[in-house]
């Protein structure tokens, strides 16, 4: 039996430590080589695993023999330059080793007391990405308002729509619980809205029903007319009509909606305006993207976007701001005696685990801070223009191809197309574009047809990469 | 202005991954040598920090620099060998190298099929833990249950609360919205029941005055005669008892509620029933800690435990086990077009994405098993062994000392005790201590007085640590 290892040890990490920053700068180095997906059946990986766990310590190198032998095979490679899925993961070096050092530190930061630099650093972060999207004063921590890291946007929805739900009700909700069956609470989103607000309306107990999926316009815009209409209805017999999410960049085709025009439909109910701008927000960046990505945020309860999606920070980091910071404190704080502390009966302090679901919380601000000071503004707004820029080339050769429909102009870096030959074409193409390992694409439905969407983020894709990706799928089209 | 680096380099990624890699390990050794807890008043960390974000990139250096001198003065030191507050962190080198690989890899879990490994993996990896928990067939994977990690307890009970809402109203809730006026759902727990629990219950719409907080036993466990009063007079009454959650642990005091009485009575009324083990579960990897610990729990439907409090895996992981994973699958479901998928289609894989809030989600799995198998299994019993050992030591200590009063037996490794002199007393010597910058303790309410808490459960804590802070509270004691 080998001798035990200190579980906490400077020094052996100080080793460790290089070892595992080499396997990783070795798998970067080989994303390019490799499939992009890989070929699996359910239960592959896990033939590969022992069925007990070790009684003994064993060393760090027959792990990573393992991580090249299992694991990596079993990968969706998110960060290979051919990644046009979803939306690719948009990790940067700085960004990880903010993840590194928050694990390395390994403080909680759910009070201000419980690590003030924690809490200090994430406000601030977020204060200076607000004036970097240019989004309203009203979300600096200065005023009413302030910024938080959450896990993802379906997190940021989740709070949002309870702090609305309790602003409706005046906090009797989360006292006493909700009454759908009499004057229920009614929310809004496009068909195309991210599921989350969905699956939100179903756990904070609205309902799934209550969400009132309003159609699109041509371009994959929600429909304001038909939202107003929606909700004078429910309010003329009697529901409540009390949020609204408007939809910056949806999945399926990167459509955004025309939020001020709907803030105004929201305020005449005095509904809580959450703007989800997961992806398309980072562009705001750029001030030449920024104007319908920022338009009617200075009517808006809440706006939250993903840095983790398109601004080279690794997942997860969802940033939200609110407009009045005391409603979501209101409907999430909970202070048992044991988290009671001077900083927060003085008020003067920002404590996070009032504005999430968990009680603990990591040191996220880390990876944003080191993001932002390691590549700088500038670099950020770049990446995005370049993708922006392939983004345009792509859809014009698709465009020129007369096998193919470009089913929209592109939003952004986002390009949906398919084969006038049909939905069952489209997605016969995309089976064997994919299965040459070389490229990843995924679908959405886009004005009721199949599409193949190439979604342009990942960190190390270069315009060469596009246009492979564009040659593959004319080459496999026939 | 410096030439731009790239983002996502992989030699700039080893040259300066090895410099965060040396940070850490100077860190960690130098926790010793440092106050626990930081001298600060709100604003001193923001004031350090300049007011607008960087337009061009900085070195590595220069941030390492202000993380000496900024960040690391504004931390409350969680690894600190003489950190006995809350509980304390639980990291171990191999669990933040799993982290920072995750980090690296940059997969997302959601599906199945958008990285096999991650998802079996965790699958996997949770089977392993049963089994060195001696936790019951039924959270088997190979059955209908199986294991998912999370954020933390919070999001373990707050999905476990929907799962048992939608079980307890046959889904139509979660699509019509709930209607807590009529018939009433209500939940319970103890009165030193986590927070989270109360949370949860504002949070899915039950509100928080429909959790019936049920009083405690002398030694802080929940009173099952006076659980088993509520849940019927509750029913008599017309409302509906559908959920309990039993504590393994208590944050005050540790105690572990009787969960196989609390079991039977939760039966009666067909209540799901959660055990909330974050903290003690870890020692059930012991055998002779693990009786009480898991007693019951062949009739929970759900058991979490967070590895991050106790088994030196740093935060975040929460590892949650359901005897019936279609329960939260049905609840917490939702597959718009874009994530449909024939893998998941066919029913034969798990997609972690409908048993969470998130939808996107980190290769959690990877710290997990590599802290499994690089400090192996009977280390970390050994780890949890001498916390116990120790604890009790201190007791003996605190219960020879005439001014002294220990409120309760130690469970496991947490000790509550107070000065006979009073509350105000026991007030004044927790600051004192605590000013000393030598060891960090935090406070609870036990059986009406104010405590005292010594949680041991340090990475790095000595015999001589805890015997060390037991010398300077008798010091300061008078």
């Amino acid at each position: 039996m080998p001798e035990q290892q200190p579980a906490f040890d400077p020094e052996r990490f100080r080793e460790e430590g290089r070892a595992v920053v080499d396997w990783i700068a070795d798998y970067w180095a080989s994303l390019p080589s490799r499939p992009v997906s890989p070929a699996m059946s359910p239960g592959d990986v896990r033939s590969h695993l022992p069925l007990q766990p070790p009684e003994a310590a064993e060393p760090l190198a027959d792990v990573l023999a393992d991580l090249d032998r299992i694991i990596a095979p079993g990968l969706l490679h998110w960060q290979h330059p051919a990644f046009f899925g979803y939306f690719p993961a948009s990790a940067s070096g700085p960004s990880i080793l903010g993840e590194l050092l928050s694990a390395g530190m390994g403080v909680q930061g759910m009070l201000w007391t419980t690590s003030p630099a924690c809490t200090e650093l994430e406000t601030h972060v977020l204060d200076w990405l607000r004036g970097l999207l240019g989004l309203p004063e009203r979300f600096a921590s200065s005023g009413t308002g302030g910024g938080v890291l959450q896990d993802s946007a379906s997190s940021g929805v989740l709070v949002a729509l309870v702090a609305a739900r309790e602003r409706a009700t005046a906090l009797v909700t989360n006292h006493a619980g909700l009454a759908q069956d009499e004057r229920p609470l009614v929310a809004y989103a496009s068909v195309d809205a991210h599921s989350s607000v969905e699956k939100a309306a179903g756990i904070v107990g609205i309902g799934r029903d209550w969400l009132r999926k309003i159609p699109l316009d041509a371009t994959g815009r929600m429909d304001v007319d038909a939202l107003a209409s929606e909700m004078d209805a429910d309010a003329a017999t009697g529901r409540r009509p009390f949020f609204v999410a408007a939809t910056v960049g949806t999945t399926a085709s990167g459509a955004i909606d025309p939020v001020a025009k709907i803030a105004a439909v929201a305020a005449r109910h005095a509904a809580w305006l959450h703007v989800d701008a997961a992806w398309a927000g980072a562009a705001a960046i750029c001030p030449e993207f920024r104007e319908p990505l920022v338009a009617g945020a200075e009517s808006a309860d809440s706006w939250g976007f993903n840095p983790h999606k398109w601004l080279l920070v690794n997942f997860d980091c969802h940033a939200l701001w609110v407009a009045d910071r005391a409603a979501l404190v209101a409907a999430l704080s909970m202070k048992p005696d044991y988290l009671r502390n001077r900083a927060s009966d003085t008020g003067a302090v920002i404590d996070y685990c009032d504005w999430q679901v968990p009680l603990g919380r990591r040191f996220r601000g880390l990876k944003l801070w080191m993001t932002l000071r390691m590549l700088g503004a500038e670099a950020l707004r770049n990446h995005i223009r370049k993708h922006v820029a392939w983004a345009g080339e792509f859809a014009s050769l698709v465009a020129a191809d007369p096998r193919f429909d470009l089913l929209l102009p592109p939003n952004l870096s986002l390009v949906c197309f398919a084969l006038q030959a049909g939905d069952d074409a489209t997605q016969s193409l995309l089976d064997r574009v994919n299965a040459t390992g070389q490229t990843f694409l995924t679908h959405a439905r886009v004005g009721g047809r199949l599409a193949i969407r190439l979604a342009i983020g990942g960190a190390t894709t270069t315009r060469d990469d596009v246009l492979a990706t564009w040659r593959r799928v004319a080459d496999l089209a026939d």
